[in-house]
């Protein structure tokens, strides 16, 4: 199932960051404000630490953080990072979401089919490279240049499977990096608990503190069909954490939008967020309902609801902090002023002037396509499976043989082996699910574009949605991994030469999806970065650099410390225990605890700590990040932000936005005392 | 199920309108602006043309306008006003919704369980009379004087079972009139095309043009048990209207808010509206899919889903008029204006300068607590016809002892007939349905109040909303019509000795529903109602009295024309016709035309005139409204606007806004020769 973790990727977006606040900031790696850190906490990483912490970080594909917590290549994650994994692998016999996995055998664990992994070894600056490629270009030529010259870095960088290189691009284009990972795509998962454990108060509880959660999740990296070994790992503190204790997060924040421009964060307040509100919520109802019509479809749906949900509780907190906060009449201060002292100078002035104004042009171009590119080339790939393979396949046919540089991202040699990974995932594909939400994607399509549009009257002819989910679910074989897996092999021709209901209805798709992908990119993303990039550039000219870039998905450090906060008056201490999360099941969903943690009560330790609040400065992505100690240890494992961290896409308040993790010591608590996984809890602690 | 036609009924509002632009305004009677009207048309009507139109208008209570067509009390509305009342006579074997009814005979006429007619005979001034009572007075004070004023001349007014009186704010408190109904409670339906026919293009083409729809019904009212004999009514035009015909709407608008302070229409913009939205996309998935479940739920489900979906249709509607249309602006600036001349003059600015920010602070504590009373004192009664009736009851047994004008608004005199008439209802309700819907419900309560919110906790305690619903439903007998009849026979003590699941948990609710209702009531209501009166007054007394009151769901004319307008860059033509719903149809729901108007296809006139639109100025509520010729003849039935009509809540523009009708021609042209309704045809026109 397409993941909906990194909920936060609605927009590529603008310039740059204001001086960092008290522990605001994530922080690149190779950019870390010691002396910033010093000055607050006394202490500070050296190089050794930082190497030390890279390592153990892992980036997984399908939009988490990770962090490698043994010499054997065990790596710890969120519940809901490995959720889909499990679900996949789960059947009507074995629900392992309900009843949790655990392999307590090497031989047992169970590969993940569309998993990959990957470790960040390398970071070269290769901003002169690309700059060079677009100087003097503009709109699509300058969108062309960028990735031709991304493409020709990346695949000179990339040249065996087991390397992943990607040039970021940071700062909006003001700076450009070629981050090169170690890639393994043979990733198994080791243990998982009950969703009931996992995902304790469920949606009530999402994004609140206090919180009970046992998020976490182990699986392991394969290397040549063994366990990978590795010196670098964090290993699990042994004590718990307690406030004002220093923690860092390492991870990969999605997205944020924190230097957009004023035209930018309107768009989203008014136009692209309330409409993925209604959008979302609707389908969360469909969802809803679907589930109730029995267990295979209650078990089926759950996947995609709980993305749904997820991300509409944090598109709904970003949306209060632009409606609610004081983020939009700032944003118009501090653009305003800035402009101001941009225009005051002759030389800076002919350089950059003019980027505000161009990025609010191409904004308002955006407005009037946004809805048809989000309901014809995100929604489909998102939320169908079936539809998603159907897609790439032809695509993948018309792509691949065009210079690496002018294909679409998704197959540029750098990202296709991900891709591929996910066309060719034994996944099942559940086909009661796939036509409810075809059928409901169909229905959105008519609705907002109109019956008489004509892209509407290609895709619909005379037919209802209901006929045409129908048509496009039972005739299809696509739902064969096996056959996914030959078309591929076979190729553009082989693919070219197979038809069926969908991979032709994925074909006339392709005409509108492409053109308003192809709108968008040319005459809305090329031009952000490219006046974003100039905007960038008046910062570093008037400012300096020492501000952190936007969220890029790729890993970044945070640095910060245990504290509780204030809400309503009240004090909300930063940890919880064993003894809270008993206390506060009802035994009815979802606050029913799963029957292992019933049973085992008298066993656990009730004061052993199982959540706790830092001031990391997260967002979507970071789920899964390790939280690391002064020492290097994993003490945390970050799972949530509580409701007023929601806001962190545009801005964060070291007052009230916090991270929240489970306790490394909670998580060994349950293994040993809950769970009784022996074998991991000899490898975590040894 | 109650309805949802007012769906612009969000918010008690503000003051008075600005001079009105040609075709605007929603008339009183008693204020028709003749001189206005002949200055642009060369023609206006006189006193009895007025009172013909008056009379032969009709009010009906479940939110609809209708009129009197026959000298034997044969009423004109929309299907989607009766659909309600067809689809509760329906039952599995006779699905009236997909099959139409008609009446061959005068004995098959079918009782409407809920429906009562009104026919406004008389307008009195007591705007003396209530101030009097509330001189002095302000928030909870003030509302109870007002009430108590209100209701003791609403007493003294209607002494006849067959009176209804209702003493009507205009201008928000500028003027209190005394409207006085004629009261008819049997309501019995003739004729309801097939919904295909009716909703010819379903959600899709709602709220466009051009349009193909016989959103057309017939009911009878019946007096003594006979047809009710009548001298007064609107005759069938025997010819078919043509571009710049003079029309009028008589009818009753549900709510507009035009003069909303910018303070309210800022809350409805940022906090009320995209709420509801959110909300009912939820619930609208969650109907689309039970649908699914079969065709008896798909029965049951769609008169609710329907109200849904026309609700969101139109609440988006107001939204995309607020958000990215010049009201705000135009509101902020004319506000602006008029208060600098309000503070210019000594006087005026001690009597009324305050006014405006005394609103706002209403709205402020507004925002704080709107969310709350929606879920819990508007959605049951609303979506749950159960819960809504155990409501009803429990709330009967404590209002019923009190003086008149003390009791929640819905107990007084004066209006609880009509809700008696909807608890004693037959009408069936369907378990399964109710219990989807009252899970959805306690899912959203919990979600948006929190879960150890007291009211929540007190709702739910350690169950899911699953098991509430469940457990309400299936351990009440309140499903049963002469049960609750025979509780309210029983008064106040029969109800309080009764219990069960339903009633008891009704007892329940009913403590933080009230709290949040009262506190509406006295500390936004009261003050808004207050101070929007004193912003009425400044307009007096600076700029006269030219102006039309806000809509109140009561009777009101719209002067206007037959006219095309312009849309896109093309022309959109005024009519459409039989020819144009036969091309229009794809065989395919919601395009698809019933089996008898395929059948009768050779028979049709394709050049009978089916829709049109002209410029009158309505708004929801108007459903049903006859368009009334200049010879004081029936020429149209509106059933919808066009989407620019859509941010008619706010502001009416007379190059866009449209409303749309049934040709009254093609009215006939399908009793004739499709429906073959030959006693109804004759009755028409003879």
């Amino acid at each position: 199932m397409p993941t909906l973790i990194r909920v936060s990727l609605l927009l590529a977006a603008a310039s740059i960051a204001a001086p960092a606040l008290a522990d605001e900031g994530m922080w690149t790696y190779d950019n870390f404000p010691a002396a910033k850190m010093r000055a607050k906490y006394g202490w500070a990483p050296d190089a050794a630490w930082l190497e030390h912490a890279r390592l153990g970080s892992i980036r997984l594909t399908l939009g988490c953080s990770a962090s490698l917590v043994s010499s054997d290549g065990l790596v710890m994650t969120n519940h809901h990072c490995v959720r889909e994994c499990v679900s996949e692998l789960a059947d009507a016999q074995h629900d392992y979401i309900a009843n949790g996995f655990y392999a307590a055998a090497g031989a047992e664990e169970k590969k993940c089919p569309a998993m990959e992994a990957n470790q960040l070894v390398k970071i070269t600056d290769v901003t002169k490279q690309v700059e060079a490629a677009t100087a003097g270009k503009s709109d699509r030529a300058f969108h062309e240049a960028e990735r031709a010259a991304k493409a020709q870095i990346e695949s000179a960088c990339g040249t065996a499977a087991d390397v992943r290189c990607e040039v970021v691009t940071l700062y909006q284009g003001g700076v450009y990096d070629l981050y090169k990972y170690k890639r393994y795509q043979d990733v198994r998962v080791v243990f998982a608990p009950e969703e009931t454990a996992a995902f304790f108060g469920g949606d009530p509880d999402n994004f609140t503190f206090p919180r009970y959660d046992l998020d976490a999740a182990f699986v392991r990296i394969y290397d040549g069909g063994a366990p990978l070994h590795t010196d670098t790992f964090l290993k699990f503190a042994a004590k718990g954490v307690k406030q004002g204790d220093i923690a860092f997060t390492s991870g990969n924040p999605g997205s944020t939008e924190r230097d957009d421009t004023l035209a930018e964060l309107i768009f989203q307040r008014d136009a692209a967020q309330p409409f993925i509100l209604n959008l979302y919520s609707e389908l969360r109802g469909v969802l809803t309902e679907f589930a109730t019509k029995g267990p295979e479809q209650a078990r089926t749906s759950k996947t995609l609801l709980f993305g749904v949900e997820n991300s509409l509780k944090a598109i709904k907190g970003r949306q209060l902090a632009l409606v609610e906060g004081p983020l939009v009449a700032d944003k118009a201060r501090a653009e305003k002023e800035f402009r101001r002292r941009v225009a005051a100078d002759l030389k800076l002035a002919k350089q950059y002037g003019g980027a505000w104004d161009a990025v609010a042009a191409a904004v308002a171009h955006e407005r009037n396509i946004y809805v048809r590119g989000f309901l014809l080339e995100r929604v489909p790939h998102r939320m169908s499976d079936l539809l998603g393979h159907a897609v790439a396949l032809n695509r993948y046919s018309a792509e691949i043989g065009k210079p690496d540089g002018q294909r679409l991202e998704e197959f540029a040699d750098a990202n296709f082996p991900a891709l591929r990974q996910e066309i060719v995932s034994p996944a099942p594909i559940h086909g009661d699910l796939e036509k409810t939400v075809l059928t409901w994607w169909l229905t959105k399509v008519r609705e907002y574009l109109g019956t008489s549009d004509p892209d509407v009257r290609a895709l619909l002819g005379n037919n209802s949605p209901e006929e045409i989910a129908d048509m496009l679910v039972t005739g299809t074989k696509l739902a064969d991994a096996p056959l996914r897996a030959k078309l591929l092999e076979g190729g553009a021709n082989a693919i070219k030469a197979y038809h069926d209901s969908l991979i032709d209805f994925a074909r006339t798709l392709d005409v509108p999806a492409r053109t308003v992908r192809t709108d968008s990119e040319n005459h809305v993303k090329a031009v952000i970065t490219k006046n974003a990039a100039l905007i960038a550039k008046a910062h570093f000219a008037l400012e300096g650099k020492a501000a952190y870039p936007d969220a890029t998905f790729t890993l970044r450090l945070s640095y910060g410390a245990v504290a509780g906060y204030e809400e309503n008056g009240r004090t909300v201490k930063p940890t919880t225990n064993f003894a809270g999360a008993y206390a506060h099941a009802t035994g009815r969903d979802p606050f029913k605890l799963p029957d292992s943690w019933v049973k085992a009560q008298k066993s656990v330790d009730p004061s052993a700590q199982l959540n706790f609040v830092s001031t990391n400065d997260i967002i979507g992505g970071n789920s899964g990040s390790p939280v690391i100690g002064r020492d290097g240890e994993a003490i945390g494992l970050i799972f949530d932000g509580n409701i007023q961290s929601l806001g962190g896409d545009f801005g964060y308040d070291v007052s009230q936005n916090r991270a929240i993790a489970v306790d490394v010591t909670g998580i060994a608590e349950a293994l040993k005392n809950i769970y009784h996984a022996d074998r991991l809890v000899k490898e975590l602690t040894r």
